[in-house]
Order: C-alpha cells, then structure tokens, then sequence
C-alpha cells in the first residue's frame, strides 16, 4: 500500500506554506474558496483527503471575517475523511481577553478556545500571548505545542553590536528577558499605563548608564503601535538615537509601521507568522519539530 | 418577587428592535460591540441577565464578520446566566449549499446550522431560503419556527390593480404560488440557466395573453440582483412596460438596487428583515407569535 503524505491546506495562502511543504513530511493540498455575491463563503477541496492526515495553516490576524471559512474547512475535511486535521496558527489571535476585567464582558479567549478545540484535533502556535494565563491548558482542550519565536530573535540580535534590549512593560518582560539571556545582551522593562485601546503611556527606568548603546525595543505583538511609539519617545528623549524593533507577530493596523518609521524606528522586523512587510525572521524551521511530534503520534 | 421581562439584544441595532420591543412582553438589554485595533471583537452586556430570558436579534446578511461576535453574545449570555437564549434572525443565511454539488465542497448550510444549534436554544426565522430541504428540521437541531413572508407582500400587492406576478425561477415557485393565491392575483414562473454566480438567463412562458398587466417580479431572496435583471429584460421583450419587484430579502449587493431601478424597476421593495432603504413591508407583527410561542413555553 502506498503511503500518502500528509496534506497541508491553507486558507490564505499562508507564507510559510512553502517552507512548511519543503522541511515537513506534508504537501500542500487543494483548496477553493471565494465569496459569494451576498457575502457567504464557498469552500471546495480538490485533493481526496480520505484517511490521510490534515493540517490547516491559518492566518488568525483580523480573525473576524476568517473564522467561519476556517470552520467550514476542518469540519469539511472530517465529513470527507481526513483522519485527523490539525491547526497550525502561527499568529492565535483571541489571548488577550482573558478575564471579565468588568461585568457583562465576554472572555473571548475562553470561547474561541472552544470553538476552535470542538473543530480541531490538535494545535501548534508560535508565543501566544500569555498574560494572565500560565498556559494554553487553561483554555484549549486538545493538545497543543507552543514555538518560542525568541531563538529567531536572538539569532538577528547576534548581528547588532552593543545593545540595549527594552521591554515597554510588564507584559513583554517575559520575551524580552528570555532573548536577552540568549544574546547575553543587557535589558530593561518600562511601565505602561492604558488609557485607552490607542492611547497608553510608557515609563523607563534610568538607563542612563546605558547611553550609547542602540536600543532595541522588543514584543510579542505590534497591533496599535502605540506601545511602541511611546516607548520610542521615551528612548528618545533618554537620549538614544538608534532605536530598532522586533517583535514576533506585526500586525500593524492601519499603517501604523510607517508611523513608527517616521517617527525614528531605524529597523522595524516581525517574524513571518502574520504576512507583513517587515517580516524577516523565518519560523518555518522552529514549526517542524512540534508539527512532526503530533503527525507521528497520530501515525 | 418582581416578574422581569424577556431581554432582546441586537449586535446590529437591527431596525426590528423598537418595533419588537413595542409587541413583545420584551425590553431592550444594553450591549456594548466594538472592535480593537487589531480587529478582534469586544462585548460588553450592560445589563443583569441573570435567570431572564434572553432573545438575540440578529442581521445574518454577510454573515461572516458577525459570525464570532455573535458567537461570543450567545455563549457570554449563558454564562452570565440567561435563563435560555433563543435567536431572532429575520433573514437566515447559509441556506444555499444544501448538497455537496461537486466533489469536495462544504456543505456550509449544514456546517452552519450545526453551530447555531449549539450556541442558541431556539430559533425565529423568516422565509430561509429551503429549496432541496424540506424543512429546517433537516439542519437544525434546536426547536425553529418559520414566518412566512407572503402576507405582508399580498396586502402590499393590494393597492396594486390589474397585476401579473411573475417568479423567475423554479425556486421562486413556491413564494410566487403563495402570494397570488391569498391575492387571487395570475402568475408564471420562468426558466433559469446559472452560467456563474453573477451570470444567468431566464425563460419566460408565452404571457402574451397577460400583456397591459402590471408585472410584479416576486422572489424570496435578492442579492446579486441578477436574476431579477434578467426577468425585467424578458419582461420588457414581452411587451410590458411597468414592472415592479417585491421580495422578502433585499441583500442588494454592490449597489445593484440602483441598477434594477435605472433599467426600468419602477417599485422596489423588500421586507425589514435585512436593513435597506428598499424597506417597506414591515415583519414585526408576523414575528411576535411565534416568538411568544417559546417564551411562554420557557416561563
């Protein structure tokens, strides 16, 4: 009996689809959607899926309008007998409501963890973000393995000399510390105080006896910019003139990357878990170990 | 104790709202939708709705982006509480792909119904678009009542003398026969070739003995718009020169209403249940019945 590879689908034709077909035992499989003229989805799968194993590579940024397609296409591939279908979201969207900070709002994390562990038999994501969670237990139901994206970040820091790494707050801490202990590079974090969704600002502790340095701002996720803008400003008036920064997932809304560039970001890179023009740190490589662990227990 | 009333929430502010409120042992529940930056969705219920009865009144029309959100209200309402929560969705989508026609494809409606079913604890409708189901049963699991359009566009067709209606299709049959029959009014059905999703021919019957009539092109659904494009061309070939369109569901993609009117639609209208400025028959009275049917059931 010949054995058929496993079958990656992608419903937005993800970047890594190419490197994941390339470095994983897995080809890409066929897929069709389109919108309808009244704005419904239509899926069709062109490859036979029967008693193969799936895996569905997903772009979860502005997850709204993609969630019900991603839907549709996991239960599609169970209905025409896929033996199992696995999630591989590089970017997983929905962490960052994870308690009712005020009564009567929906914990958004908790029921798309739902939703999407009803659907699902397995995820991989790359640095969730974990705030108030220790762990994506906490919320998913099916098995999960979890990507530091740090190593790709440490490896690009290895080409800068003489840096600072900067957290803008508490919430970023845990990467900034963990890249820092990689690249031996010293750190600092800020302190954020929210004023609203785009409208935070940012506190350095005394880093003046760092001047000098280039500053390297680091997080897990760019959306607003804001964060990143007031810690640059902050750098700046500290007296830093080279500022960089990295981040894991660049979402970047509404041409906020350019806003930052022009403000004084020299380099701006994001890691290809979220398609971007910054993107220039390849996870591709740190996805294959987890992918491969869930493909050879289902064997 | 002090008997409180059913709660009704609109994620939409859906123009049934007030009227609903106003018919219904019912009152408006306070909810609070907004995006983030980074397009996730955030909901807040701005009132107790701790053992009341909830109902969810929901535009369905491009039902992708408001598929989560509506997700997040259903599951957020129970867990807060509600006593059940039943869903008022005037216009139901995902009706259309009821069979897998090729290979391969997503069988949506099913998909669809699957996940309301789970979320909601009953469900009002108007006029879903059942074409090779029979019925919701079919689909939906969860108890359903269908209101029926018909009604409302036959006293409307009331002030209209000397009328023809016509149904473009086959799948239009069974609103046309309905309408004409409470009215006494004559009807045909004509003939459709989809040659694509915004490409199809329609085939009237020889209606020469009909002509001096007013056309009135009768169809449960307008999206595209095409469709009833096509019907007004055969119609005019036929000799007619007043052609009105009523239907239930006005969706009007791409501004094709417009377009309708500039070819020679001389009235358009539709039903309140897709908000639109074609809106002139009104639904609220058809839908407090059965509405009332399972509240009282519940209490």
């Amino acid at each position: 009996m010949v054995k058929h590879l496993p079958l990656l689908f992608s419903p937005q034709n993800h970047p890594l689809m190419q490197a994941l077909c390339a470095k994983l035992p897995a080809e890409q499989g066929k897929l069709l959607i389109r919108r309808f003229p009244d704005g419904e989805s239509y899926l069709k799968i062109d490859t036979d899926v029967r008693q193969r194993q799936c895996l569905v590579l997903a772009d979860l940024s502005n997850p709204d309008s993609k969630f019900l397609p991603l839907m549709f296409l996991a239960a599609t591939l169970k209905e025409l007998g896929a033996s199992a279908v696995g999630l591989v979201a590089p970017y997983l969207s929905y962490m960052r409501q994870d308690i009712r900070f005020h009564e009567g709002e929906a914990v958004t994390s908790k029921i798309f963890a739902s939703l999407i562990s009803e659907k699902f038999d397995w995820l991989v994501t790359v640095d969730p973000h974990l705030h108030r969670y220790h762990s994506l237990d906490e919320i998913y139901s099916i098995p999960r393995r979890v990507v530091q994206g740090a190593p790709v970040l440490a490896e690009w820091l290895a080409g800068i000399e003489n840096v600072l790494l900067v957290g803008p707050d508490a919430e970023s801490e845990q990467w900034v510390s963990k890249i820092a202990a990689l690249g031996e590079h010293p750190f600092v974090v800020g302190e954020k105080t929210r004023h609203g969704d785009r409208n935070v600002s940012i506190t350095l502790p005394d880093i003046s006896a760092f001047t000098g340095k280039k500053a390297v701002i680091i997080d897990d996720v760019v959306s607003s910019g804001h964060t990143v803008l007031e810690c640059l400003g902050a750098l700046q008036r500290a007296g830093f003139t080279t500022v960089d920064c990295a981040c894991v997932h660049g979402i970047f809304t509404d041409g906020i990357d350019q806003v930052l560039r022009d403000k004084g970001i020299r380099k701006l890179v994001s890691c290809n878990t979220v398609v971007h023009p910054s993107n220039a740190l390849d996870v591709s490589a740190l996805l294959v170990t987890p992918i491969n662990v869930f493909l050879e227990e289902a064997d």
